[in-house]
Protein backbone atom coordinates (compact mmCIF):
# COMPACT_ATOMS: atom_id res chain seq x y z
CA UNK A 1 0.00 0.00 0.00
CA UNK A 2 1.94 3.34 -0.93
CA UNK A 3 -0.32 6.26 0.49
CA UNK A 4 0.48 9.63 -0.63
CA UNK A 5 2.15 11.81 2.22
CA UNK A 6 1.89 15.45 2.15
CA UNK A 7 4.40 17.06 4.49
CA UNK A 8 4.34 20.46 6.75
CA UNK A 9 6.29 22.60 9.05
CA UNK A 10 5.38 26.05 11.17
CA UNK A 11 6.97 28.93 11.94
CA UNK A 12 5.41 30.53 14.98
CA UNK A 13 6.68 34.38 14.70
CA UNK A 14 6.30 36.79 17.80
CA UNK A 15 8.80 37.88 20.76
CA UNK A 16 5.97 37.54 23.28
CA UNK A 17 6.27 33.55 22.45
CA UNK A 18 10.17 33.52 23.80
CA UNK A 19 9.77 35.52 26.58
CA UNK A 20 7.15 33.61 27.84
CA UNK A 21 4.71 36.90 28.20
CA UNK A 22 2.62 34.40 25.63
CA UNK A 23 1.71 30.74 26.31
CA UNK A 24 1.36 29.93 22.01
CA UNK A 25 -1.98 28.12 21.43
CA UNK A 26 -1.83 28.38 17.40
CA UNK A 27 0.77 25.58 17.11
CA UNK A 28 -1.24 22.34 19.04
CA UNK A 29 -4.41 23.87 16.86
CA UNK A 30 -2.30 23.51 13.59
CA UNK A 31 -0.78 20.27 14.60
CA UNK A 32 -4.40 18.87 15.83
CA UNK A 33 -5.76 20.24 12.29
CA UNK A 34 -3.36 19.27 10.03
CA UNK A 35 -3.51 15.15 11.45
CA UNK A 36 -7.00 14.87 10.76
CA UNK A 37 -6.57 16.52 7.51
CA UNK A 38 -4.00 13.76 7.18
CA UNK A 39 -0.98 16.52 6.50
CA UNK A 40 2.28 15.39 8.40
CA UNK A 41 3.46 18.28 10.64
CA UNK A 42 6.99 17.46 10.84
CA UNK A 43 8.68 20.44 12.16
CA UNK A 44 7.80 23.56 14.08
CA UNK A 45 9.79 26.71 14.71
CA UNK A 46 9.15 29.47 17.21
CA UNK A 47 11.41 32.72 16.00
CA UNK A 48 10.81 36.25 17.08
CA UNK A 49 10.02 39.63 15.64
CA UNK A 50 13.43 39.72 13.43
CA UNK A 51 13.71 39.71 10.08
CA UNK A 52 16.67 37.61 9.85
CA UNK A 53 15.41 35.10 11.74
CA UNK A 54 11.83 35.27 9.63
CA UNK A 55 13.70 35.15 6.48
CA UNK A 56 16.19 32.24 7.73
CA UNK A 57 13.26 30.09 8.77
CA UNK A 58 11.12 30.61 5.45
CA UNK A 59 13.76 29.54 3.58
CA UNK A 60 15.00 26.56 5.17
CA UNK A 61 11.62 25.09 5.74
CA UNK A 62 10.23 25.75 2.30
CA UNK A 63 11.91 23.66 -0.17
CA UNK A 64 11.95 21.11 2.43
CA UNK A 65 8.35 20.51 2.90
CA UNK A 66 5.19 20.46 1.20
CA UNK A 67 3.64 23.51 2.82
CA UNK A 68 4.87 25.88 5.40
CA UNK A 69 2.40 27.29 7.78
CA UNK A 70 3.47 31.38 9.54
CA UNK A 71 1.08 32.58 12.74
CA UNK A 72 1.84 36.10 13.61
CA UNK A 73 3.28 39.53 12.72
CA UNK A 74 0.56 40.80 10.63
CA UNK A 75 -1.31 43.02 12.34
CA UNK A 76 -1.07 47.02 11.83
CA UNK A 77 2.04 47.80 13.96
CA UNK A 78 5.82 48.38 14.14
CA UNK A 79 6.69 44.94 15.32
CA UNK A 80 4.56 43.49 12.97
CA UNK A 81 7.51 42.91 9.88
CA UNK A 82 5.91 39.02 8.60
CA UNK A 83 4.64 40.35 5.00
CA UNK A 84 8.16 41.80 4.57
CA UNK A 85 10.20 39.36 5.82
CA UNK A 86 8.27 36.83 3.96
CA UNK A 87 8.28 38.73 0.68
CA UNK A 88 12.12 38.97 1.51
CA UNK A 89 12.23 35.35 1.71
CA UNK A 90 10.76 34.99 -2.10
CA UNK A 91 12.60 37.98 -2.99
CA UNK A 92 9.91 39.60 -3.84
CA UNK A 93 8.34 43.16 -3.83
CA UNK A 94 6.27 43.75 -0.78
CA UNK A 95 3.56 46.51 -1.71
CA UNK A 96 -0.33 47.39 -0.48
CA UNK A 97 -2.42 44.64 -2.22
CA UNK A 98 -5.15 46.23 -4.33
CA UNK A 99 -8.11 44.38 -3.26
CA UNK A 100 -6.68 44.14 0.07
CA UNK A 101 -6.96 47.55 0.23
CA UNK A 102 -10.63 48.02 -1.11
CA UNK A 103 -11.80 45.12 0.97
CA UNK A 104 -10.59 46.46 4.21
CA UNK A 105 -11.54 49.82 3.11
CA UNK A 106 -15.51 49.15 2.62
CA UNK A 107 -15.44 47.29 5.51
CA UNK A 108 -14.01 50.62 7.63
CA UNK A 109 -16.40 52.63 6.10
CA UNK A 110 -19.12 51.10 6.87
CA UNK A 111 -18.38 50.58 10.31
CA UNK A 112 -17.06 54.55 10.30
CA UNK A 113 -13.68 53.25 11.46
CA UNK A 114 -10.77 55.52 10.31
CA UNK A 115 -8.64 53.61 7.54
CA UNK A 116 -5.41 54.55 9.15
CA UNK A 117 -1.82 54.18 7.63
CA UNK A 118 -1.48 51.46 10.02
CA UNK A 119 -4.52 49.68 9.48
CA UNK A 120 -3.23 49.94 5.79
CA UNK A 121 -0.47 48.32 6.84
CA UNK A 122 -2.39 45.07 7.13
CA UNK A 123 -2.89 45.03 3.13
CA UNK A 124 0.86 44.59 2.59
CA UNK A 125 1.96 41.06 0.99
CA UNK A 126 4.47 39.87 -1.54
CA UNK A 127 3.34 41.34 -4.78
CA UNK A 128 1.43 38.17 -6.51
CA UNK A 129 -0.14 36.78 -3.37
CA UNK A 130 -3.33 35.24 -3.04
CA UNK A 131 -5.62 36.14 0.07
CA UNK A 132 -6.62 33.91 2.97
CA UNK A 133 -9.67 34.72 3.94
CA UNK A 134 -11.27 34.73 7.40
CA UNK A 135 -14.85 35.52 8.89
CA UNK A 136 -13.10 37.32 11.88
CA UNK A 137 -11.00 39.96 10.80
CA UNK A 138 -11.19 42.03 7.64
CA UNK A 139 -7.55 42.09 6.83
CA UNK A 140 -6.80 38.61 5.21
CA UNK A 141 -4.08 36.37 5.46
CA UNK A 142 -2.12 35.50 2.60
CA UNK A 143 -0.19 32.71 0.15
CA UNK A 144 2.33 33.60 -1.78
CA UNK A 145 4.18 29.89 -3.46
CA UNK A 146 3.76 26.76 -0.66
CA UNK A 147 3.55 29.53 2.27
CA UNK A 148 0.69 30.34 4.38
CA UNK A 149 0.74 33.37 6.06
CA UNK A 150 -1.67 33.89 8.87
CA UNK A 151 -2.67 36.14 11.97
CA UNK A 152 -1.02 35.47 15.46
CA UNK A 153 -4.51 36.05 17.24
CA UNK A 154 -5.55 32.16 18.06
CA UNK A 155 -9.37 32.82 17.14
CA UNK A 156 -7.90 34.77 14.02
CA UNK A 157 -5.47 31.83 13.06
CA UNK A 158 -8.11 29.58 13.61
CA UNK A 159 -10.65 31.06 11.35
CA UNK A 160 -8.05 31.57 8.27
CA UNK A 161 -7.04 28.02 8.79
CA UNK A 162 -10.76 26.63 8.68
CA UNK A 163 -11.07 28.64 5.26
CA UNK A 164 -7.15 27.70 4.30
CA UNK A 165 -7.59 23.67 4.85
CA UNK A 166 -10.35 22.57 2.39
CA UNK A 167 -8.39 24.16 -0.53
CA UNK A 168 -4.95 22.15 0.36
CA UNK A 169 -3.88 18.98 -1.02
CA UNK A 170 -3.93 16.45 1.70
CA UNK A 171 -2.48 12.86 2.05
CA UNK A 172 -3.96 9.14 3.55
CA UNK A 173 -5.06 9.94 7.23
CA UNK A 174 -2.68 8.38 10.06
CA UNK A 175 -4.88 6.28 12.34
CA UNK A 176 -4.29 5.91 15.98
CA UNK A 177 -5.49 3.74 18.57
CA UNK A 178 -4.73 4.07 22.21
CA UNK A 179 -3.96 1.31 24.64
CA UNK A 180 -3.68 3.09 28.49
CA UNK A 181 -1.01 1.11 30.37
CA UNK A 182 -0.57 0.79 34.34
CA UNK A 183 3.11 0.11 33.64
CA UNK A 184 5.55 2.26 33.73
CA UNK A 185 7.70 2.39 30.86
CA UNK A 186 10.86 0.70 32.70
CA UNK A 187 8.85 -2.04 32.65
CA UNK A 188 7.36 -2.63 29.54
CA UNK A 189 9.92 -0.84 27.96
CA UNK A 190 11.68 -4.10 26.27
CA UNK A 191 8.54 -5.75 25.48
CA UNK A 192 7.23 -2.96 23.50
CA UNK A 193 10.51 -2.48 21.68
CA UNK A 194 9.93 -6.19 20.15
CA UNK A 195 6.64 -5.53 19.52
CA UNK A 196 7.62 -1.94 17.14
CA UNK A 197 10.12 -4.84 15.58
CA UNK A 198 7.47 -7.07 14.42
CA UNK A 199 5.06 -4.64 13.80
CA UNK A 200 7.11 -1.87 11.30
CA UNK A 201 3.84 -1.29 9.69
CA UNK A 202 3.46 0.97 12.75
CA UNK A 203 4.64 3.45 14.49
CA UNK A 204 4.35 2.85 18.45
CA UNK A 205 4.90 5.51 20.90
CA UNK A 206 4.75 5.40 24.24
CA UNK A 207 4.11 8.60 27.11
CA UNK A 208 4.91 8.38 30.54
CA UNK A 209 2.91 9.41 33.20
CA UNK A 210 3.60 10.71 36.60
CA UNK A 211 0.74 11.74 39.37
CA UNK A 212 3.53 12.45 42.05
CA UNK A 213 3.84 8.94 42.73
CA UNK A 214 3.52 6.00 40.49
CA UNK A 215 3.86 6.06 36.54
CA UNK A 216 1.74 4.99 33.68
CA UNK A 217 1.89 5.38 30.30
CA UNK A 218 -0.02 5.79 27.50
CA UNK A 219 0.92 3.66 24.50
CA UNK A 220 -0.12 4.60 20.89
CA UNK A 221 0.07 2.97 17.81
CA UNK A 222 -0.24 4.86 14.67
CA UNK A 223 -0.40 4.13 10.93
CA UNK A 224 -1.86 4.58 7.58
CA UNK A 225 -2.90 1.20 7.64
CA UNK A 226 -5.78 0.08 10.17
CA UNK A 227 -5.59 -3.41 10.29
CA UNK A 228 -2.15 -3.04 11.03
CA UNK A 229 -2.99 -0.91 14.12
CA UNK A 230 -5.01 -3.56 15.24
CA UNK A 231 -2.45 -6.54 14.83
CA UNK A 232 -0.14 -4.36 16.99
CA UNK A 233 -2.76 -3.34 19.55
CA UNK A 234 -3.42 -7.17 20.00
CA UNK A 235 0.51 -8.17 20.59
CA UNK A 236 0.64 -4.93 23.09
CA UNK A 237 -2.56 -6.28 25.22
CA UNK A 238 -0.95 -9.80 25.22
CA UNK A 239 2.05 -8.26 26.67
CA UNK A 240 0.41 -6.45 29.64
CA UNK A 241 -1.55 -10.11 30.16
CA UNK A 242 1.67 -11.26 30.05
CA UNK A 243 2.85 -8.47 32.91
CA UNK A 244 0.24 -8.89 35.29
CA UNK A 245 0.29 -12.42 35.11
CA UNK A 246 4.54 -12.85 36.21
CA UNK A 247 3.21 -9.83 38.91
CA UNK A 248 0.62 -11.66 40.48
CA UNK A 249 2.96 -15.33 40.24
CA UNK A 250 5.51 -12.80 42.11
CA UNK A 251 2.93 -11.48 45.06
CA UNK B 1 25.31 50.75 29.41
CA UNK B 2 27.09 47.61 28.04
CA UNK B 3 24.83 44.36 29.10
CA UNK B 4 25.81 41.01 29.39
CA UNK B 5 24.09 39.25 27.04
CA UNK B 6 23.60 34.98 26.80
CA UNK B 7 21.46 33.73 24.00
CA UNK B 8 19.81 30.31 24.01
CA UNK B 9 17.79 27.99 22.34
CA UNK B 10 15.43 25.51 22.46
CA UNK B 11 14.62 21.56 20.90
CA UNK B 12 11.37 19.80 21.94
CA UNK B 13 11.51 16.32 20.94
CA UNK B 14 8.65 14.24 20.07
CA UNK B 15 6.01 13.32 17.76
CA UNK B 16 3.41 13.39 20.36
CA UNK B 17 3.95 17.38 19.91
CA UNK B 18 3.68 17.26 16.42
CA UNK B 19 0.09 14.99 16.05
CA UNK B 20 -1.75 17.38 18.42
CA UNK B 21 -1.65 14.79 20.68
CA UNK B 22 0.71 16.04 23.43
CA UNK B 23 -0.05 19.96 24.20
CA UNK B 24 3.74 20.63 24.97
CA UNK B 25 4.15 22.57 28.16
CA UNK B 26 7.77 22.71 28.61
CA UNK B 27 8.32 25.52 25.90
CA UNK B 28 6.87 28.38 27.49
CA UNK B 29 7.89 27.33 31.00
CA UNK B 30 11.09 27.33 29.71
CA UNK B 31 10.76 30.86 28.12
CA UNK B 32 9.33 32.17 31.61
CA UNK B 33 12.90 30.83 33.38
CA UNK B 34 15.07 32.01 31.54
CA UNK B 35 13.36 35.59 30.92
CA UNK B 36 13.56 35.73 34.70
CA UNK B 37 17.04 34.59 34.95
CA UNK B 38 18.56 36.89 32.38
CA UNK B 39 18.84 34.67 29.53
CA UNK B 40 17.07 35.50 25.89
CA UNK B 41 15.53 32.30 24.22
CA UNK B 42 16.44 33.57 20.39
CA UNK B 43 14.85 30.25 18.97
CA UNK B 44 12.78 27.40 19.93
CA UNK B 45 12.04 23.94 17.28
CA UNK B 46 9.79 21.40 17.59
CA UNK B 47 10.77 18.23 15.93
CA UNK B 48 9.87 14.31 16.25
CA UNK B 49 11.42 11.14 17.67
CA UNK B 50 13.98 11.14 14.33
CA UNK B 51 17.74 10.91 14.63
CA UNK B 52 17.92 13.50 11.61
CA UNK B 53 15.83 16.08 12.64
CA UNK B 54 17.55 15.96 16.36
CA UNK B 55 21.21 15.83 15.10
CA UNK B 56 20.28 18.40 12.35
CA UNK B 57 18.77 20.80 14.97
CA UNK B 58 21.45 20.09 17.41
CA UNK B 59 24.07 21.18 15.38
CA UNK B 60 22.44 24.18 13.68
CA UNK B 61 21.65 25.55 17.13
CA UNK B 62 24.41 24.73 19.27
CA UNK B 63 27.40 27.08 17.53
CA UNK B 64 24.40 29.85 17.01
CA UNK B 65 23.37 30.57 20.76
CA UNK B 66 25.54 30.16 24.16
CA UNK B 67 22.90 27.23 25.76
CA UNK B 68 20.75 24.65 23.82
CA UNK B 69 18.37 23.40 25.86
CA UNK B 70 16.43 20.09 24.83
CA UNK B 71 13.30 18.37 26.44
CA UNK B 72 11.74 14.78 25.59
CA UNK B 73 12.71 11.69 24.43
CA UNK B 74 15.14 10.39 27.23
CA UNK B 75 12.90 7.50 28.79
CA UNK B 76 13.16 3.65 28.53
CA UNK B 77 11.53 2.93 25.78
CA UNK B 78 12.37 2.47 21.78
CA UNK B 79 11.48 5.62 20.88
CA UNK B 80 13.20 7.63 23.18
CA UNK B 81 16.31 8.42 21.05
CA UNK B 82 18.01 11.84 22.12
CA UNK B 83 20.78 10.47 24.42
CA UNK B 84 21.93 8.67 20.67
CA UNK B 85 21.00 11.48 18.69
CA UNK B 86 22.75 14.01 20.66
CA UNK B 87 25.66 11.78 21.35
CA UNK B 88 25.72 11.76 17.14
CA UNK B 89 25.59 15.39 16.85
CA UNK B 90 28.91 15.60 19.28
CA UNK B 91 30.41 12.46 17.33
CA UNK B 92 30.52 10.88 20.75
CA UNK B 93 29.83 6.91 21.66
CA UNK B 94 26.77 6.52 23.56
CA UNK B 95 27.19 4.31 26.61
CA UNK B 96 25.80 3.42 29.80
CA UNK B 97 27.43 6.41 32.37
CA UNK B 98 28.89 4.01 35.24
CA UNK B 99 27.64 6.78 38.11
CA UNK B 100 24.19 6.99 36.54
CA UNK B 101 23.59 3.52 36.73
CA UNK B 102 25.28 3.01 40.46
CA UNK B 103 22.51 5.91 41.48
CA UNK B 104 20.11 4.10 39.61
CA UNK B 105 20.74 0.79 40.84
CA UNK B 106 20.42 1.98 44.59
CA UNK B 107 17.24 3.77 44.70
CA UNK B 108 15.43 0.66 42.89
CA UNK B 109 16.92 -1.79 44.83
CA UNK B 110 15.89 0.05 47.66
CA UNK B 111 12.18 0.38 46.21
CA UNK B 112 12.54 -3.08 45.23
CA UNK B 113 11.72 -2.06 41.80
CA UNK B 114 13.95 -4.34 38.97
CA UNK B 115 16.08 -2.71 37.03
CA UNK B 116 15.56 -3.82 33.89
CA UNK B 117 17.66 -3.04 30.58
CA UNK B 118 14.63 -0.69 29.74
CA UNK B 119 15.74 1.37 32.55
CA UNK B 120 19.14 0.88 32.33
CA UNK B 121 18.62 2.68 29.03
CA UNK B 122 18.17 6.10 31.10
CA UNK B 123 21.67 5.68 32.19
CA UNK B 124 23.08 6.02 28.77
CA UNK B 125 24.53 9.29 27.71
CA UNK B 126 27.09 11.19 25.59
CA UNK B 127 30.94 9.80 26.94
CA UNK B 128 32.06 12.64 29.09
CA UNK B 129 28.37 14.30 30.04
CA UNK B 130 27.81 15.50 33.27
CA UNK B 131 24.39 14.91 35.50
CA UNK B 132 21.78 17.08 35.57
CA UNK B 133 20.03 16.14 39.03
CA UNK B 134 16.12 16.80 39.21
CA UNK B 135 14.08 15.57 43.00
CA UNK B 136 11.10 13.92 40.75
CA UNK B 137 13.32 10.87 39.05
CA UNK B 138 16.22 8.72 39.73
CA UNK B 139 17.48 8.72 36.04
CA UNK B 140 19.76 12.35 35.63
CA UNK B 141 19.57 14.80 32.71
CA UNK B 142 22.80 15.58 31.20
CA UNK B 143 24.40 18.27 30.00
CA UNK B 144 27.63 17.57 27.09
CA UNK B 145 29.31 20.69 25.78
CA UNK B 146 26.46 23.33 25.42
CA UNK B 147 23.39 21.50 25.66
CA UNK B 148 21.71 20.77 28.30
CA UNK B 149 19.22 17.60 28.11
CA UNK B 150 16.36 17.15 30.13
CA UNK B 151 13.14 15.55 30.16
CA UNK B 152 9.78 16.12 28.46
CA UNK B 153 7.51 14.57 31.34
CA UNK B 154 6.83 18.58 32.43
CA UNK B 155 6.98 17.89 36.28
CA UNK B 156 10.51 16.26 35.54
CA UNK B 157 10.90 18.61 33.26
CA UNK B 158 11.00 21.71 35.42
CA UNK B 159 12.45 20.17 37.95
CA UNK B 160 15.60 19.34 36.17
CA UNK B 161 15.49 23.45 35.20
CA UNK B 162 15.07 24.17 38.85
CA UNK B 163 18.47 22.20 39.83
CA UNK B 164 20.35 23.80 36.42
CA UNK B 165 19.31 27.23 36.11
CA UNK B 166 21.34 28.18 39.27
CA UNK B 167 24.53 26.74 37.61
CA UNK B 168 24.23 28.60 34.37
CA UNK B 169 25.91 31.69 33.09
CA UNK B 170 23.09 34.49 33.02
CA UNK B 171 23.07 38.26 31.34
CA UNK B 172 21.58 41.43 32.55
CA UNK B 173 18.16 40.61 33.23
CA UNK B 174 15.17 42.40 30.77
CA UNK B 175 12.62 44.21 32.48
CA UNK B 176 8.76 44.96 31.48
CA UNK B 177 6.25 47.23 31.53
CA UNK B 178 2.67 46.38 30.40
CA UNK B 179 0.53 49.50 29.76
CA UNK B 180 -3.12 47.95 29.14
CA UNK B 181 -4.42 49.80 25.84
CA UNK B 182 -8.54 50.17 25.03
CA UNK B 183 -7.61 51.14 21.27
CA UNK B 184 -6.84 48.09 18.83
CA UNK B 185 -3.52 48.31 17.13
CA UNK B 186 -4.60 49.94 13.73
CA UNK B 187 -5.90 52.92 16.15
CA UNK B 188 -2.23 53.20 17.54
CA UNK B 189 -0.01 51.49 15.27
CA UNK B 190 0.88 54.77 13.80
CA UNK B 191 1.55 56.65 17.37
CA UNK B 192 3.46 53.36 18.67
CA UNK B 193 5.49 53.69 15.95
CA UNK B 194 6.69 56.83 16.28
CA UNK B 195 7.34 56.23 20.03
CA UNK B 196 9.24 53.38 19.33
CA UNK B 197 11.87 55.26 16.85
CA UNK B 198 12.25 57.86 19.60
CA UNK B 199 12.93 54.90 22.31
CA UNK B 200 15.45 53.04 20.44
CA UNK B 201 17.09 51.81 24.03
CA UNK B 202 13.38 50.07 24.68
CA UNK B 203 11.52 47.35 22.11
CA UNK B 204 8.14 47.96 22.40
CA UNK B 205 5.80 45.49 21.32
CA UNK B 206 2.15 45.08 21.14
CA UNK B 207 -0.31 42.30 21.46
CA UNK B 208 -3.76 42.70 19.87
CA UNK B 209 -6.62 40.80 21.82
CA UNK B 210 -10.20 40.38 20.23
CA UNK B 211 -12.88 39.54 22.69
CA UNK B 212 -15.35 38.56 19.94
CA UNK B 213 -16.51 41.87 19.22
CA UNK B 214 -13.78 44.55 20.21
CA UNK B 215 -10.17 44.73 19.37
CA UNK B 216 -7.57 46.07 22.92
CA UNK B 217 -3.98 45.95 23.11
CA UNK B 218 -1.61 45.11 25.36
CA UNK B 219 1.72 47.31 24.89
CA UNK B 220 5.16 46.02 26.52
CA UNK B 221 7.93 48.03 26.90
CA UNK B 222 11.34 45.84 27.32
CA UNK B 223 14.38 47.02 27.91
CA UNK B 224 17.68 45.94 30.74
CA UNK B 225 17.54 50.03 31.21
CA UNK B 226 14.60 50.40 33.68
CA UNK B 227 14.42 54.50 33.44
CA UNK B 228 14.72 53.63 29.30
CA UNK B 229 11.67 51.94 29.92
CA UNK B 230 9.52 54.29 31.94
CA UNK B 231 10.75 57.32 29.53
CA UNK B 232 9.16 55.40 26.68
CA UNK B 233 5.90 54.44 29.22
CA UNK B 234 5.43 57.81 29.72
CA UNK B 235 5.24 58.40 25.86
CA UNK B 236 2.86 55.60 25.28
CA UNK B 237 0.62 57.18 28.05
CA UNK B 238 0.65 60.66 26.58
CA UNK B 239 -0.34 58.49 23.03
CA UNK B 240 -3.41 57.24 24.95
CA UNK B 241 -4.28 60.50 26.41
CA UNK B 242 -4.32 62.58 22.87
CA UNK B 243 -6.60 59.78 21.56
CA UNK B 244 -9.02 59.93 24.20
CA UNK B 245 -9.19 63.93 23.80
CA UNK B 246 -9.53 63.57 19.90
CA UNK B 247 -12.33 60.95 20.05
CA UNK B 248 -13.82 62.80 22.97
CA UNK B 249 -13.46 66.27 20.48
CA UNK B 250 -14.98 64.41 17.92
CA UNK B 251 -17.87 62.46 19.93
Amino acid sequence: MSAKIVTAAMVAIGDELLSGKTKDKNIAHLADMLTTAGIDLKEVRIVGDDEDAIVAAINELRPRYYYVFTSGGIGPTHDDITAEAVSKAFDLPCEHDQKALELMGAVYEARAIEFTEARKRMARMPRGATHIKNRVSVAPGFTIGNVHVMAGVPSIFQAMLDWLLPTLETGAVIHAKIVDCPYGEGTIGEGLEIIQNEHQDTVIGSYPRFDGENYSTQIVVRSRDEEAIDRAVEAVNSLLVEIKAARSAKG
